[in-house]
């Protein structure tokens, strides 16, 4: 039998009382630990953390907070190697992937120790600027910003272990939150191994971080009101989280990050041969295949005009040709696998799926695997699907593939290509690719209300910008309608959802001790 | 048969084709007109508000959006007379509790007229200021708020007819997104009333403005992924909306107000015979009385310390005993009715159900009704309820009456009080009366994360406060957890139920041609 890995609960390292779910290497098919949270009594749990770990963080300053994830930092980069072993193993990530994930985590909390540290030696915000309420000035009303008080909950996703986890618990943990964090089973082994890094580091509070590995049962139910929730994962299992008593009836605040089928839109004016057609052909290639294509925000829909149609799926399969897919332990393979057999098995199924409507421009299964068995690994080469009537296609307008799969779409003109984008229902993220300023600041604004960020990839910044499926901190991480309509990151903006606003409607005498 | 209301949907004047259900006079129980919503073509009259309405809102500037809100201010300033009749009629409210609804409604649109004027000829805002995305400068995000491409639904409350409608429709149509009010069916008619009088005026483009009566079956099925949907009621309803499908699984964004145990704080230091004690004993009788009790933001707990329990018991009761109830048509008459024989049986209901753990300190049987008649109108006098043993009385801490009812209960220490008053799960407004502004402060910061307002009265601002039941347009309304963790007003803040964010990541010539 594998090691059993342990909760953090209660402040206690805990293990679960049943056999356990295995975690595997997806390309060696090793079973590498185990999991499980049977019998953890879970109203206790949390109830410490919200009673210890809260007050004793609610009682530090956001700098002494931003101190601590400073810590925290620290104590992740002297552990990066083995992040680095448990990836390659768990996840079956290359290098260059697995670094997204590890080294993503850490910069974004490096971000928000950074941003924390601005906010001073308080332990509340003030939120704008007093008003009058009359015309007399005495009376007034300030809005202030204070931490909840309640445990953040964060029921993760497995493409995501480490950025995942620090990319929620930055914010909550400056806002003065404690967090418990439940990572997908398939790759939860990093998500323990950081937690308990920090945990052995001594650096927060008992009860500020707590990390449960298992099954979520019960954990919806241990929510209180003032308890929040944050949640990234299907629309499926978001629609049952929204509807749990504990949201629908204790109210508890949820923030949901779900399905996404982005898009990237090649403009009218970047015809075959331009430098923003370039452009679009090598980022379709590196969001297909970056992580599998196991990214919310890869680009799953990709319009170009009519007349680019052909030459745009030429210059994406020619790419795509060139990736080198199997065993990350090998310097020459490019791409890895998926993390395991059942998403294997779900890409396979949602391609086919896609199939019955698209032709394949690209076919992954052409690609041979490299030092990897395709009988045990969960592997797959990376597919570009095409359809030339944008309009009938209404599955690949409304299905998510998580893998290395994306359609080429051709579109009449930008009101229709704008229309065909938002059949999305709402997505995280949309590219847009082309040369002239005003036309690419009108078409992101047209994009704007059904995505939470718009990227736009214009020659001059060729070789600075971010990247369309890359989530940095200073920007908004979420997207509306299928999406979820969920609010991550954005700077300070994410130390919203953990804090409550609240108006003080005062005499001026009493707000000045407010600090306004 | 009494006059039929017509409802305005898809720019048309429709009858619903049953025969309705009649609203009634709840001092004199006449019928004054029946509401019927039975055979309205939802689908059709929300779509014609989402692309026409929608189209045609967001096509204007902010600028040009709040001159239509102030010329909708003249035009309801100019029938104030009628909605006042209609008020006395429907509502059975006294002139001053019928200008909280009618004025307050008015003011708070004006307002939105003002506040929308600062923001310019433009139609998107910027949100914060562009950040760098890296060392370059060249490469930046620039988070930007958009008008949704959907429709606001209002289910509105019975107790604002007027201002539930207007403080929700300001800054909805002051964003660009038209709105559908179906107010509650028991005074449905001055909201029906107004809306006729701005849609006849003719300043509202097509589809911006729409009013449903009778019935609410169909409307959260007529939701799609980009409306948003704004709910005023019980806790009961608020947890069926929040499971509906079109919250659950089609993200519709939701903002709920529902039930409130709000909260009268006197402090340690304001004995009876303080200038302090006094402003609680009239500001509790007021709220208590005001549209008898019929607000969310009424007053429901009264925490005074030990010491001062028999003396605030006596106070609040004397004010109390001066309350005459009755027709509000006659000048004596100090407090109308409550709206209809239903939430008077309710009210009697919640009354007798508090007294089985409480004591009443005054009855509001004790009342004669002047120029009533006791067997037909749905007048009852105000009660004061008191628990010793404030820790044991669950059903105080649970319980919203929605009439003239309150319960006093007295604390030991100020810990203690606030534990108390958190009992209340979350509420939209607590008040805090003391004389020095440190503990003052620091008691409302301590408030702040389970309420959305917290009103500090002070002798300094005795005759400046704007009280605690009124909801000033300039903060924040709605409370967390049992309050229904929305957010209304706050001046610009609500604005951004009706926007999306999104970050733009681009370079700098793209970011200047959006404003940045």
């Amino acid at each position: 039998m594998t090691e059993l890995l342990s909760n953090f609960l209660a402040g206690q390292w805990q293990t679960g009382s049943g056999t356990g779910a295995a975690l595997f290497d997806p390309v060696l098919g090793t079973e590498l630990v185990r999991v499980d949270a049977t019998g953890l009594d879970l109203a206790a749990g949390f109830a410490f953390a919200r009673e210890q770990g809260g007050a004793a963080l609610r009682a530090l300053t956001y700098r002494e907070r931003a101190a601590m994830l400073a810590a925290a930092v620290k104590v992740l980069q002297a552990n990066r190697d083995a992040y680095y072993e448990i990836a390659t193993a768990n996840s079956g990530t290359v290098k260059n992937d697995s670094a997204v994930d590890i080294d993503g985590g850490i910069f974004t909390l490096g971000t928000y120790a950074k941003l924390g540290e601005t906010l001073g030696e308080r332990n509340y915000m003030l939120d704008g600027e007093a008003a009058r309420l009359g015309k007399d000035p005495l009376f007034q009303s300030q809005h202030v910003l204070v931490p909840t008080r309640g445990v953040a909950l964060f029921i993760n996703a497995f493409n995501f272990p480490s950025w995942g986890l620090w990319e929620k618990a930055a914010p909550a943990l400056l806002s003065g939150v404690p967090v418990i964090v439940k990572p997908a089973t398939a790759a939860a082994w990093l998500t323990q191994r950081m937690v308990k890094d920090v945990v052995d580091a001594g650096i927060f509070p008992p009860g500020a971080l707590s990390v449960v590995c298992g099954s979520s049962a019960g954990l919806m139910d241990a929510l209180q009101t003032f308890d929040v929730v944050s949640f990234t994962g299907s629309a499926e299992t978001a629609a049952v989280i929204r509807s749990h008593p504990a949201v629908a009836q204790r109210f508890v605040r949820v923030n949901i990050e779900a399905d996404s089928v982005n898009s990237a839109l090649l403009l009218p004016d970047a015809a075959p041969g331009s430098e923003a057609f370039d452009l679009l052909a090598k980022e379709v290639v590196r969001e297909m295949t970056v992580k599998s294509g196991q990214k919310c925000t890869a680009i799953r829909r990709i319009f170009v005009p009519e007349a680019s149609y052909d030459a745009a799926a030429q210059a994406i399969s020619a790419r795509l040709a060139k990736t080198t897919v199997g065993n990350p332990r090998n310097d020459a393979v490019r791409m890895g696998a998926l993390v395991n057999r059942a998403q294997l098995a779900s890409v396979r199924e949602g391609l086919a799926y896609l199939q019955q409507q698209a032709l394949t421009l690209h076919d992954g299964a052409t690609h041979t695997l490299v030092d990897a068995d395709p009988a045990i690994a969960c592997c797959i080469g990376p597919s570009l699907l095409g359809v030339r009537d944008a309009d009938g296609a209404d599955r690949v307008h409304d299905t998510e593939v998580f893998g290395p799969v994306a359609t080429l779409l051709p579109y009449r003109d930008t009101a229709h290509a704008l229309a065909l984008v938002r059949r999305g229902q709402g997505s995280l993220v949309a590219s847009v690719y082309g040369a002239d300023p005003s036309t690419l600041a009108a078409t992101a604004l047209q994009l704007a209300d059904s995505h939470g960020r718009v990227h736009v990839i214009s020659p001059d910044v060729a070789q600075l910008h971010t990247g369309h499926g890359n989530v940095m901190p200073q920007s908004l991480h979420g997207g509306p309608g299928r999406a979820g309509g969920g609010e991550e990151l954005g700077g300070l903006r994410a130390l919203g959802f953990y804090h409550r606003r609240s108006a003080v409607q005062a005499s001026t005498a009493v707000l000045a001790a407010l600090g306004s």
